[in-house]
């Protein structure tokens, strides 16, 4: 069986790292309210909404969870390791969580004591909270900004955490050909994604057996979509949606992911829907040099800056800068984007076990987009391609009468 | 053709009524980070990222969007009222998005001003994101917490977003019940909601025809789904997932919903799989009892508290507090969750024109959870239910051999 989650010594050794920061920066506890760092420390993903909810790191002692009562037998059941946990039955409730939670504070100790936190607020603030800074409630404590200290420590991943990033994209590679075989002319993008997305999750659901469960929020386990990006509004990025359907002679970029343990690796392409014209054939092959030469680019202390360059070198070379709208990739991993950015102003340098999607694109308005996406490890030799997916024109070109 | 999208003059009016609390709290501009609150106040719904973007909505002359070049084109196509765009090619780039954005408060002539602000930061944050506060950035200026401004002004929902509202209403109610339909022993809960999802959104298409096309970023238009909550995992609120199939005798919760101009009513169901026992009518009948008492409490000037405290006096008169996890219900609308909250420390009164889930549960740990949700308008003479689905047990019967 391929593995599908990480071992308990894996979230040990993060914990420790964590403390290891807290004792150099002269700090006694690391307070976290992000869904992703509670997962990153904990291995306990949950609904970020409006109720405050904060893992505590101290420098020595239990890790403690303060949230929502809803929460409670949710984290025990998730990550027994999490021995004390406080909750509190709604929000606002009778009593604000943030006059709770300075409260449980001072019962651990802290009451007086440096405390790294990732929100000054305290609360991650979502979907109308409204509160007090945790700082007001606790002013002999001392709330130091420290959103870093995990952030940094998901730069670089571990091996295990490779291999859950590699497994993710074998079921997006599946959920991708899906997409492709499934697009047709006459078709909704939407109804294409979701055909795609749900034959693919019951495949990996059917594979990776009862061990498995999708660890984050969202309805598919795999999935593959076109986000709206159908002929002229493939020219939009970021699109969100469209109104029309598929027709013959569009090019359309697609993304496709899969949850293995909260990690997903980004596989994107761009298609086209019927015979390629020689100008989408142009312009398709642009963005695949583009793409070579960042993946050529890759290796360890490798600036970041310099594969955006190698791919702004090569749009400049043919003519196409103007239709550059965003940097050649960034880190992937627990979140759709994280550090490092592959980016013109980022002199950091690539180190082994980062990942990162390599996704130049250019755009040329209202004619199309063309983007392909893999996603890269950076090794101690150079750089190895974690997805497989064909990308060349032939492959990616749809049949249509 | 039912109304799917909102006026033009809605969003006039919106720029006009947050202009007037501008001029009461004497700043002379409001800057939004929010993706909800620059859709409100735009209609230009974008995937927020680490990229820092936002709308400037000044006492006086035009609105104003800052953000990454990858959005330009977009805002410019969706909301076209917004005049003045400003972009940069990506984050972090060779100067720093702060940078820039300071530079063009000057150019707009907002340097030395008072400027309400949803985020100190001048960003969302999201995805890995770092950078100065934009106060560091422009130390003239004067920058004051507004974001109350948006959200007080998404509290009472227009004519317009009723109908939008009701519209989603519909929908959510075709999803679940293609969920039912689907739902049998042996089936994973991910396949049918996604089945469920893919058939309720491709009709959804096919009948709001050409004018029609999601707000927000997501795989459908509209769903209904498990989230995890199967059998003893549906006593955990807010399940992620669950391992197993769904068996006979299962207790199931639901959620359906979908999105209309990014409005979206909400949905969710107790169903049994297969011959209730007493055990699962005696809790399902209680739950039942308790969301009739504040469909009964609801009404024009009435207690937020109050509704929540009906609900809280059936579980005490039959014995059940303890399996109490969460408040009553919540204001809804843009976002999954909204105030006003009914909650027992919310005091607030009632308007015609909220929109509240009204949805108190019971959570037996280990064995099962019972909630039903629906959608309520506050009106002038009392309250109107919104969503329209069968609450009954009889109805919310699976059959299985």
């Amino acid at each position: 069986m391929p593995k599908i989650v990480l071992s308990r010594s894996e979230y040990e050794k993060r914990v420790q790292k964590i403390r290891e920061e807290l004792a150099r920066r002269q700090l006694d506890a690391l307070y976290l309210t992000s869904d992703t760092s509670i997962l990153y420390a904990s291995g306990f993903s949950h609904i970020s909404t409006e109720r405050p909810a904060a893992l505590l790191v101290p420098l020595e002692g239990d890790v403690v969870f303060m949230g929502p009562v809803m929460e409670r037998d949710h984290i025990r059941a998730c990550a027994p390791q999490v021995k004390r946990v406080y909750s509190y039955l709604d929000y606002p409730g009778e009593k604000h969580p943030m006059d709770l939670f300075a409260g449980w504070l001072r019962e651990i100790g802290l009451a007086s004591k440096a405390i790294g936190i990732d929100s000054i607020a305290g609360a991650s603030g979502k979907w109308g909270y409204s509160g007090p800074d945790i700082s007001e409630k606790l002013p002999e404590a001392r709330f130091v900004k420290a959103r870093d200290i995990v952030e940094n420590l998901r730069l670089v991943k571990s091996d295990e955490e490779v291999v859950l990033i590699k497994e993710s994209a074998r079921w997006a590679a599946l959920a991708h050909s899906l997409l492709q075989e499934f697009t047709k002319p006459g078709l909704w993008d939407l109804e294409i994604s979701l055909k795609a997305s749900l034959e693919a999750s019951r495949e990996m659901k059917r594979k990776l057996g009862p061990g498995y469960e999708k660890t984050k929020w969202g309805l598919a386990c795999a999935s593959a979509n076109y986000r709206g990006q159908v002929g002229e509004n493939s020219a939009v990025p970021h699109a969100i949606s469209t109104r029309r359907k598929i027709r013959k002679g569009d090019v359309l970029v697609t993304g496709a992911g899969s949850d293995v343990g909260g990690y997903s690796a980004e596989l994107e392409r761009t298609m086209i829907v019927g015979k390629p014209t020689d100008k989408q054939k142009k312009y398709f092959e642009i963005m695949v040099e583009m793409q070579g030469a960042a993946l050529q680019a890759f290796g360890p202390d490798v600036m970041c800056s310099d594969v955006d360059k190698a791919t702004i070198n090569v749009a400049r070379e043919r003519g196409v800068t103007e239709y550059l709208l965003h940097h050649a990739g960034h880190g992937l991993g627990l979140e759709g984007h994280e550090p490092p950015w592959l980016d013109l102003g980022n002199d950091e340098l690539l180190k082994p076990g980062m990942v990162v999607s390599c996704e130049p694109g250019i755009y040329i308005p209202g004619y199309a987009g063309f983007r392909h996406s893999d996603t890269v490890l950076i090794t101690k030799q150079g750089a190895q391609l974690v997805t497989s997916y064909p990308r060349d024109l032939r492959s990616l070109t749809i049949r249509a009468r």
